[in-house]
């Protein structure tokens, strides 16, 4: 064999090793958002996620330490993943009310399509990552179209009310327009009047683009 | 001794085991309170609530059948207390808008007040017991006062926004207005308009009367 043959062949062993690595490890965290979902995120041992992703144990510590770990990753997975779809989604629409709101109906969208997916981010989300939403709300807030007493106080009402409301969707209690309701009542709880409101619930919801196929 | 004097002995005796009895019941709750706002409401074992109360786990038995059990006393004692307060307090003060805005901003001095109280009701409270709101809610939407686009969002903006402020004020990370802010945010949420709000704000703070004193 040629030295480039080998090298090739050894690319090909190190690529084939990484995807089959990459696989596992979107199969333990797709695992571990059904059990996070279920259990919350301080019950569940190594052994229950083990047991649902279907490995060994051994296998479970070649990607992650602890259960600590595997919880941060499962959290940055889905949230991170949902982030960037409705980034795309809102790609060319502009203004941060028609953008908020909007992001708004496609994140209970995706609850109302996964019940989950959205236990599963009501009980161990923290608000850190949702980056985006907090870009629209500063630019609103400076332009005059959103009002709240305090940072703090806007932050908490948001955070609580998604909370719950993915709390319900999760659970089976919503109506289907129920998404859009909560959006509507959270652009409301921050001052939008109810002209604008009606504005951006009548906007067609943008078109997502599924992230890359996972297992799930 | 004469049969009137037995029974007033008897009585007498009944009486101070029923107190000595509803003193201990006291002193499990105030122990149990502190014990759940630490531990949340699904982790303790009763061990942990004996040694808080400082009793024997026959005693406890004597009280409780269950951790469940002491968690619906507790959640129902402490909220129970804090409602029938500010429903004193706020009697003879007339509107929907005020009622509920006064008596939101009475809640959050409650829970600024005494942090371990502001944990435990974060953690463990269902919504189910707040009936003197739910009553002020009504009306202001039936007047018109308030505006919202389903019960079910209306209450899980709400209930969110409450408890997220609890664990922010239980954990030490509130300022002195944020409580009246979060009102305030309450009341926008709701569709109040700007004006009226100020006019809540300003509103002296009806005094508390203290309920009766119990021991923690």
């Amino acid at each position: 064999m040629s030295a480039t043959a080998r090298r090739r062949t050894t690319d090909h062993r190190t690529r084939v090793g990484r995807e089959r690595s990459a696989r596992t490890e979107t199969k333990i965290l797709a695992a571990a958002l059904r059990v996070f979902a279920e259990r919350g995120p301080d019950a569940p041992k190594i052994d229950e996620f083990v047991a649902a992703a279907g490995i060994s144990r051994g296998t479970f510590y070649n990607h992650f330490d602890s259960v600590g770990a595997l919880l941060t990753a499962t959290s940055e997975w889905t949230t991170g993943e949902l982030l960037r779809t409705i980034e795309v989604a809102l790609d060319g629409i502009e203004g941060p009310v028609l953008r908020f709101g909007l992001g708004l109906r496609l994140f209970f969208a995706k609850a109302q399509s996964d019940h989950v997916w959205s236990l599963f981010v009501a009980r161990v989300w923290k608000m850190g990552s949702l980056e985006l939403p907090v870009r629209d709300l500063e630019e609103g807030l400076q332009l005059g179209l959103f009002r709240a007493p305090s940072p703090d106080a806007m932050r908490d009402l948001l955070f609580g009310a998604v909370r719950e409301a993915l709390l319900r969707i999760g659970g089976g209690h919503a109506s289907r327009q129920y998404g859009d309701e909560m959006s509507a009542l959270c652009l409301q709880a921050l001052g939008v009047d109810s002209r604008r409101i009606a504005t951006v619930m009548r906007h067609a919801l943008p078109a997502v683009v599924p992230a890359e196929a996972v297992e799930r």
